[in-house]
């Protein structure tokens, strides 16, 4: 019997886990390596059942919350706020097997060798499975009270509306007050997730420890001009509304490189009207995103490129209008849960870097009502939500032994 | 009794003109003021029964031809080719009452005018409505040779085939080669018709007299990136085709307007993919068309153009290509013809101006089998294709007038 005191170098089972992911990749596994598993869709089920059943055999005590999420606890010796881990086992269509896989078959892991040690920890573990983290972190969003009624209503990739979905999942749409965790309920949140991104696999970094999720701001822009014909409208007559939007998508990006920062932006989309070859656009609608850890940058980034439009909308002779539509905040993660992070990474000899999330996770709804921390392992070629999606087996141990020795820190600093 | 000789200012009934394009205008007439008659509908066969109708009360001899195209015809004391004016009476959807119409019926006007006074030209006067101009100039293709056995299958936008159609004109699908008319078989082709441009407006000018009708050419444009996800790609590793395929639509506008030239060049669709807010564009395809009097021009521009794609895809990290789709020759005018409608503009005091038309027109088919030219008389705003569509009655008989005058002068010239 050893103690969670001393174990500082204590490991995981690698094959295990490597076993595990390997097993639930066949659940919606596709012919490219990939799988998919929308949310509430049956392969979403059948996943979700698996793990609960290992949860069940590593001795963890499972629930599903009213919001279908589910819950494995390992009890303490007391009565100490849970440390919760864990990640989602959705998949976007045709996605990879290791986006949220990895963090939470990693928690399992994690747990089952507490349990399998025979370690009492001052806190009890809960490893968490939420459910349609690709859907708009909806588990999660219950978790932190910021479900309304209303999202009920939408439909989910599979079909099902999140309400339905629920009931799916053994949920109870009607009671998701019972499903929200109360701020300080909770001593701290670790999420394990691939980066989906290129950062550690060029720096040669082992880890990544978030410092935050990136808060995101989109905005619709409508430029208008006056369409008319392409053959008997001369150039200097012409309020082309596409060669204004041209200029604006320049703007944006010379904007954005230019100025000093971490932040990204992004024309993803954009709809040219009426949209025929022989006819000046008289209408071009798109969409801009603004990514930074600090909403404050966000909202300076967007007077620049707000200035830029208006000055372009004048020189081509068009309008233009800039619409704020979804926003999401920034969510710092807790100094004392990176600390944790960082304290077994280096523990384990690897070496970590600080750097934001550019993607959405649950960690970022969890920070709401929790101290809260996130760290990634590298994704090879930072391909995601792909069949392509790969992470080495090294890679997925180092993050399952940095996910247990950060528990283990937790344990006793929080 | 007067003679085509010395009736230098003869002049159409412009009342009887007007009240022709009044009651014309009521067929497929819309609320907005415009008219719905595309080719091959019902409105558009009423209409071109009126006109026929309208052609027999001036005495003219009327025939379908094989290509569904109706002709007029005033005969003359001999056996001389005749000399052909008109235009069409089929609109776009929700069209404008002046395209086309105006140019029939003041054929119309013309033949009624000389028929009234007894004259006997030269020449046989015929007075032609095409068929489906604005589904691609198929009437005239047909006269000119043109039309194909394939063109028949395509689907005109009345829901037609242009085959279906052709017999819903009285014509023969089968037997087109009898529509035909040979090299040298038609004195002159003149056809009056709305400028669609600002250009008159802008210069004062009574009408234009068309230099020829310009070429043009498309091609169909594809940026190949990388698609990425917009929140964990660093500005420096993407591969954005919207990026590039922006910059390229401002290098587009750059050249036509810097380099000299009568030319315009147009991006009027554009398609990003996958046209997600939060997806770096990975594909964006693009129409590119470019138009001028001159090919040579023109394919020296798109050299230019094409150069400018290569340096902007190899800069955003991106692949460009370029792959021809249609293209229309440059049709230049006759000079014979533009000087009769220069001397009957000089008769009536009125101040022409010489301009490409950047639109095609029948006149573009028949200068292939005949010394053909056009005119313009200007349209407000240069508004077309739309219930907006308007010329004044003032510049309606302006344009009537000029074209009995050219017919005279061409009687006595050709």
């Amino acid at each position: 019997m050893s103690s969670a005191r001393d174990a500082g170098v204590l490991t995981v089972s690698g094959e295990r886990l490597l076993g595990d992911l390997r097993h639930l990749a066949t659940i919606g596994g596709t012919a490219g390596g990939g799988v998919n598993r929308p949310a509430y869709g049956d392969e979403d089920l059948a996943a979700r059942e698996v793990v609960s059943q290992w949860m069940r055999a590593a001795g963890l005590a499972v629930r599903v919350d009213t919001a279908g999420n589910t819950f494995g606890r390992l009890p303490s010796a007391n009565d100490a706020p849970p440390i919760v881990i864990g990640s989602h086992t959705d998949s976007v269509p045709d996605g990879g097997r290791f986006d949220g896989a990895l963090g939470t078959l990693a928690a399992l892991e994690v747990a089952r060798t507490v349990a399998q040690h025979g370690m009492t920890l001052h806190h009890p573990l809960e490893v968490v499975n939420f459910q349609n983290e690709e859907g708009g972190l909806i588990g999660s969003k219950a978790v932190a009270g910021q479900l309304s009624a209303d999202d009920l209503a939408l439909k989910a990739v599979s079909g099902f509306t999140i309400g339905e979905g629920i009931r799916r999942l053994g949920g109870e749409p009607d009671r998701l007050a019972a499903a929200v965790r109360a701020p300080g309920s909770i001593a701290a949140y670790v999420e394990l997730h691939i980066e989906q991104g290129r950062v550690l696999e060029r720096a040669g970094a082992d880890i990544g420890v978030v410092e935050g999720i990136v808060g995101i701001s989109y905005w619709e822009v409508t430029f208008d001009g006056i369409p008319a014909h392409a053959g008997t409208t001369p150039m200097a007559d012409r309020h082309d509304a596409l060669l204004a939007a041209a200029r604006f998508v320049e703007a944006v990006n010379r904007t954005i490189v230019t100025l000093p920062g971490q932040h990204v932006g992004t024309v993803g989309r954009l709809t040219v009207f009426p949209g025929a070859p022989n006819v000046i656009p008289g209408r071009v609608t798109l969409t801009l995103e603004l990514r930074d850890l600090d909403q404050q940058h966000i909202d300076a980034l967007f007077a620049v490129v707000a200035r830029e439009a208006e000055r372009i909308a004048v020189d081509a002779g068009t309008t233009v209008a800039l619409r704020p539509t979804t926003a999401v905040t920034p969510a710092p993660t807790d100094a004392r849960v990176r600390g944790a992070i960082a304290f077994a990474a280096c523990l384990h000899g690897l070496r970590s870097l600080d750097m934001p999330s550019g993607a959405g996770h649950d960690a970022q709804n969890m920070a709401a009502i929790a101290p809260s921390g996130m760290f990634f392992v590298p994704s090879v070629d930072g391909i995601s939500h792909s069949p392509r999606e790969f992470t080495s087996d090294a890679d997925v141990v180092k993050g399952a032994n940095i996910l247990l020795g950060t528990v283990l820190r937790l344990d006793v600093t929080m």
